[in-house]
């Protein structure tokens, strides 16, 4: 009677964007093609699968699922990883927000507008 | 001895840009929120699955996978289908290509830059 079954979590599929520098674009490439483990680890732990990132000219499309209670929560932990930090240190030079992206916004978060699961 | 396992077909994910005309944005969105079945039926029989479009300013980025045998083979099948074209007939007035599609190109196919599985 009291117990009761295990809810599957549900899996929030999150979109972002934003824009590569033509200059880094050799760079960036090459570091997305054998990203570090450590990283890896991390989104995993926190709950992020079946990531991908597309490229369209200048255009750099994230796709994810997360599983996990609070993607904020989760964002603030990828954040203090000391890996993720060293990273970022690397990448976040590769890119720039697009137009329109809110202040401070980095990856611009876009809206969903259709889903065939 | 003959009895091989079935082996599972891989998943293809494949993502697209496009973007959407600011006049047609209510309309676009209000046909997304409710889209047909008969459309949505067929892109399943095809093979395709976890299928997501994505708003940013006036980018419309799309992700799907896809589990057929062949994704040319099964965009013709797609396009064969007399719902799914009186549903573009519907969709196809609020898009037009971005900048730097290809001649000829609607939904611009973009470069898998990175995956997490």
């Amino acid at each position: 009677m009291h117990s009761d079954p295990v809810q599957p979590r549900s899996i929030q599929r999150l979109a972002s964007v934003i824009r590569l520098l033509p200059e880094k674009r050799e760079e960036y490439l090459r570091l997305h093609a054998d990203p570090w483990p450590e990283v890896m680890a991390t989104l995993k732990r926190v709950g992020v699968s079946n990531y991908s990132i597309f490229l369209h000219g200048d255009l750099l499309f994230s796709y994810l699922e997360f599983s996990g209670d609070s993607w904020k929560d989760a964002q603030a932990e990828i954040a203090r990883d000391p890996h993720t930090q060293a990273w970022w240190a690397q990448t976040d030079p590769c890119q720039t927000p697009v137009q329109g992206a809110l202040p401070g916004e980095w990856w611009s978060a876009m809206k969903p507008v259709f889903l065939l699961e």
